[in-house]
């Protein structure tokens, strides 16, 4: 199956997409998505929207995997996050993916076998899992580390793998 | 002109649609669309964006008007109200439409005359200022007032009002 794994942000949202076939994880793209914080609000929402069609009409993913949020002790930032993750999972829902919410901590465990690891360490471990990844920045970093999860996760559960 | 006024929320979303004509004003219909907090976000953000595209095909505003968030001190509420508030401005994005976004204060000053009103007098108030209203319940009302502060707004900045 393929998997996207998102990690949604107002300014970046990084995206990341793996195919997962039984065991054997490989990487088919990654990249972040930015928004201009100079435009409208609801423009920058608009464009995160189309940029994420793209991708989903390009890798036609079978399942999108999003990090659930840190809560900021700023609501400014959390309400931010909060408009951009909706944006993106109502593009994953409307497309009709399967759809896994993690936690970073569950994410981390995933990926580095330990929930306080740091980004170093994610990176380090995601460019093993999948070899000769090139990543285009901490975010679509982020986001192959969920979408890792998600392939963990669902083949933990017993579920389908193709 | 025709406006769309929405007062954004993940369990319930107000939405209020008002004529302007000059200075004359008129209600044409308001609503509140519900989500079920029994199932997945995803799938509650997908309902509000269906049901708010089929409000927009129904009446074909010119512009939308949404309330400035309240950022609540309890983080999980600022960030659901967040990711509804995302759908709803993409959606309004995404039809093109001319967004204004208005401080609660503001609202009600538009409406009442002072920014300190509560719910009752912003309701009466509609009431006079769209004679033969019918509310569907206290977020419709909250989106008509934001819709009457639109047409305010416009009048002031010396927009056209057809």
């Amino acid at each position: 199956m393929i998997i996207l794994g998102l990690d949604p942000g107002l300014g970046t949202t990084g995206w990341g997409v793996i195919s997962a076939e039984g065991n054997r994880l490989s990487h088919i793209a990654n990249g972040q998505i930015k928004t201009d914080p100079k435009i409208q609000l609801a423009s920058r929402l608009l464009k995160l929207d189309l940029e994420l069609t793209d991708i989903m009409l390009e890798y036609r993913p079978d399942a999108a995997a999003v990090e659930e949020v840190f809560v900021n002790s700023n609501p400014q930032s959390t309400l931010k996050l909060g408009q951009a993750r909706g944006v993106v999972l109502l593009g994953a829902s409307r497309s009709g993916l399967e759809i896994g919410e993690y936690s970073a901590r569950l994410v981390k465990k995933s990926v580095v076998g330990v929930g306080k690891a740091d980004k170093d360490q994610v990176q380090a471990m995601i460019k093993i899992l999948l070899p000769g990844v090139k990543l285009a920045g901490p975010d679509a970093a982020d986001a192959l580390a969920v979408a890792i999860t998600h392939a963990h996760h669902r083949k933990r559960l017993g579920l389908a793998s193709s």
